[in-house]
C-alpha cells in the first residue's frame, strides 16, 4: 500500500483500499478475461453478473423486503429531488417535507413543481444544527408521503430514529446509507447518490416498494419513471457500469466486516472519539446540538475562523486532509463514513489535543 | 500488456490499452498524491484540474467555437431524448426528425412529450439500412430545429454529411462523436454518451450553443435545465469523476493520435478493409445501403441464421469477441470505434476469408 491520506472529504470520500486495487486490477483485465471491466459490454454475461451480485448485496445487507425494487440510476440524489415527486404527485397531490438542511431545501424546491408542499419542520433559523423530536411537527393526512434527509452532511445532524407518524416516509440516504440497520418497510422510497458511503459518484441508488411503480403520471417521460428502469433491471440503457461494478465491490468489503449492525458500532465508536475530545475541551464547540449529532459528519468549530483556517492547514500538513466545513457553515468538518479507518479518528483527536493548548 | 481480446462491442466498447493502465494506476493513488483518484472530492483543486483538461480537450479536438457550452452530464443519450425538447421546446413549438433506427425513433417518442413533432424522414421499411439524401425530405420553417442521429449502431448507418437545409441542428452523435472534423456552427445541441468513442458509460458530453440556455420554459427542474449545468461548470451537483477523468485521458490519447482528423483517416482505412471483405464476396451481405455505411458499426448477414451463429461462436474462440449483431437485426455487427486496432479487423477480414468457402 502506498503511503494514504487521511481523506475527511465528505463525498466523493475514502473508499475501502482492497476496493481501489480489486477494481485497478479489473479494469485492465476484468477476471484475467483479456478486457478491461469498463470495455464490457453491460448486456455481457460477465457485467450482468457484476450487476447482479450488487443488487443482492443491497438486499441482504439491509435485508430489502422481495416487495422492494432495487435500482441503480444516474443523476445523482439532486435528480432524486424531482423524480420523487415528479412520479408520486401531480395536480392537486400533497407531500410534507422536513427542512433539516440544504439538501432538503433543494429537494423542497423541486417538489413544488409537482404538488402542495408542506414544510412541517425547519431548523433553518438556526443553521440547520438540530433535527426535529416526533412532537415538534405533524403531518396532514392527505400527505402522500413524509420526506426527509435521514444525514444533513453539510450540517453534522442526523436523524437518529425515523418519524413514527404512520406515514409513508421517503428519505435521501445519500450520506448514511450502510451505516446501520433499517426498518425498510416504512420506508416507500429511499434513494442514495453513491459517493459517501458506498462508491465512487455516478451511480444512485433507489429501493422502492412496487406498488409506487404504478403512480406516475401519463406525461413522465421514459426515463424519468422509475418503472422504466424497475421493468428492465436498470438496464432499460447503458447504466454506469463502473459505479455499479464499484458499490458491489464495497458492499462485499462491508459484508465481510460483519453488515451494517457491525458498521453501526464501529461508527458509533469512532464518533464518539471525536465528540468526545471536541466535549472535553472549551475550545472546540459542536456545531450540532447532541441530540442530532452525526455518525457520519462531524462538524466543530474553533474560537475563531482564523484559527479554523490554521487548524486545516496544519492538519492537512500531517496528512489529515479535507477537514474544512462546508462553505455555507464554515469551521471544520469531519467526515467519517465506513470506510475511514478508526487509525484515521485518533489521528486528529491527538492532533486536536496538541493544537488547543498551543492556540488557547 | 495481458492476452487481450478484440473487443468488437458496440459499448461499452474496446478503450486505449494505455489509458485502462493510466486510469488502474491513478484509481489506487492519484498522482502518487495518497489519495485514489474516485476518492477525491469533485471540488478539489486536484479534480478541478481533471475536469478542466477534459473540457479543454473537447474544445480544442472538436475546435468548439467561444459561444458554445461543454457540458459533463448524467443518464446517457437516453436522458437527452427528453432533455433537448423539455428545453427547447414547450407548448406549440415544432421541431423535425430524422427516423432513421432505434435510436432516433426513442428521441421521436420522447420529443412528443414537449412538441409538434414532425418525421419528415423514415427507413424503418427497410430495417433502417439507410440514411436520407439531400432531397429526400423537407424541414418545415416553423421547427426550432433538425434532429439527426449522425451514426445508426444498430443498423451501421451513418450521415456521411450533415443535413444542408439551412435549420440548426440537433444530433445525437454517441456512436460517432470524435470519429472526423465538425463544423460544430451548425448544430445547436450536440450529445454523445461517452461509452462509445470517448470512455466509459457514465457520462454524457454535450455541446450547446450559450443563446439556447435561456430557451428553457419556466417548469423545468433545477436539473433538467442545460443552464444549471452551464453556470455551475458541470459542477451543479456531484459529476461523475471518474467517467470525466477516463474522457480526458481518451481524449489526450486522441490527441496524440493526430487529433479527428488523422483518427478519421484510420477509420476510414478500418472500415473498407471490412467492406471491401464484404463486397468481395457472395457468401457476406452488407445490411446497409453502400451510401449509408457507417465506418464505425460494419453489419453483415451471413447466408442463415445457424451460419451466421457458428461464424459468431468460431471468432469467438480465436479471441475476436462481440461480433453479433442486435438482437432487432441479428446477423454479424463489428464496432470498430476510434481506440479500435487495425490488427483486429485484419484478423476478422483473415477470418472472414477463412470462414465463407468451408461453409459455402
Amino acid at each position: 500500500m502506498p503511503e494514504r491520506i487521511y481523506n475527511f472529504s465528505p463525498g466523493p470520500a475514502t473508499l475501502p483500499y482492497s476496493v481501489l486495487e480489486e477494481a485497478a486490477k479489473d479494469i485492465v483485465n476484468f477476471k484475467d478475461k483479456g478486457i478491461g471491466l469498463i470495455e464490457m459490454s453491460h448486456r455481457s454475461k460477465e457485467f450482468m453478473a457484476v450487476a447482479d451480485e450488487a443488487e443482492a448485496l443491497v438486499r441482504e445487507l439491509l435485508a430489502v423486503p422481495e416487495n422492494y425494487k432495487v435500482l441503480f440510476l444516474q443523476g445523482g440524489a439532486s435528480s432524486q429531488f424531482f423524480m420523487v415527486p415528479m412520479n408520486l404527485l401531480g395536480s392537486g397531490k400533497k407531500a410534507t417535507y422536513l427542512n433539516t438542511g440544504t439538501w432538503a431545501k433543494k429537494a423542497i424546491k423541486e417538489a413544488k413543481f409537482f404538488g402542495d408542499i408542506d414544510v412541517a419542520y425547519s431548523s433553518e433559523e438556526s443553521s440547520f444544527n438540530r433535527v426535529p423530536e416526533e412532537e415538534e411537527y405533524s403531518v396532514d393526512a392527505a400527505s402522500e408521503y413524509l420526506y426527509l434527509c435521514s444525514n444533513n452532511t453539510i450540517y453534522g445532524t442526523q436523524f437518529a430514529s425515523f418519524p413514527e407518524k404512520g406515514k409513508m416516509l421517503v428519505c435521501d440516504m445519500s450520506s448514511d446509507i450502510f451505516s446501520r440497520p433499517l426498518d425498510i418497510s416504512r420506508f416507500g422510497i429511499i434513494f442514495a447518490g453513491a459517493q459517501k458511503n458506498m462508491g465512487p459518484a455516478g451511480v444512485t441508488l433507489v429501493i422502492i416498494r412496487e406498488d409506487l411503480l404504478d403512480a406516475t403520471p401519463e406525461n413522465v417521460p421514459t426515463m424519468l419513471r422509475y418503472k422504466t428502469h424497475a421493468d428492465k433491471g436498470s438496464m432499460f440503457n447503458t447504466p454506469p457500469t463502473f459505479a455499479m461494478y464499484c458499490v458491489g465491490r464495497v458492499l462485499n468489503w462491508l459484508k465481510e466486516q460483519g453488515g451494517v449492525a457491525a458498521l453501526q458500532k464501529r461508527n458509533e465508536h469512532k464518533a464518539a472519539l471525536l465528540y468526545d475530545a471536541i466535549d472535553g475541551s472549551d475550545f472546540y464547540r459542536g456545531h450540532a446540538e447532541k441530540a442530532s449529532r452525526s455518525l457520519m459528519n462531524v462538524t466543530f468549530n474553533l474560537p475563531t475562523p482564523e484559527l479554523e483556517a490554521q487548524f486545516i492547514a496544519e492538519a492537512a500538513a500531517i496528512g489529515l486532509d479535507g477537514l474544512k466545513g462546508h462553505r455555507s457553515i464554515g469551521g471544520c468538518r469531519a467526515s467519517i463514513y465506513n470506510a475511514f479507518p478508526e487509525e484515521g479518528v485518533k489521528k486528529l483527536v491527538d492532533f486536536m489535543a496538541e493544537f488547543a493548548p498551543k492556540n488557547a
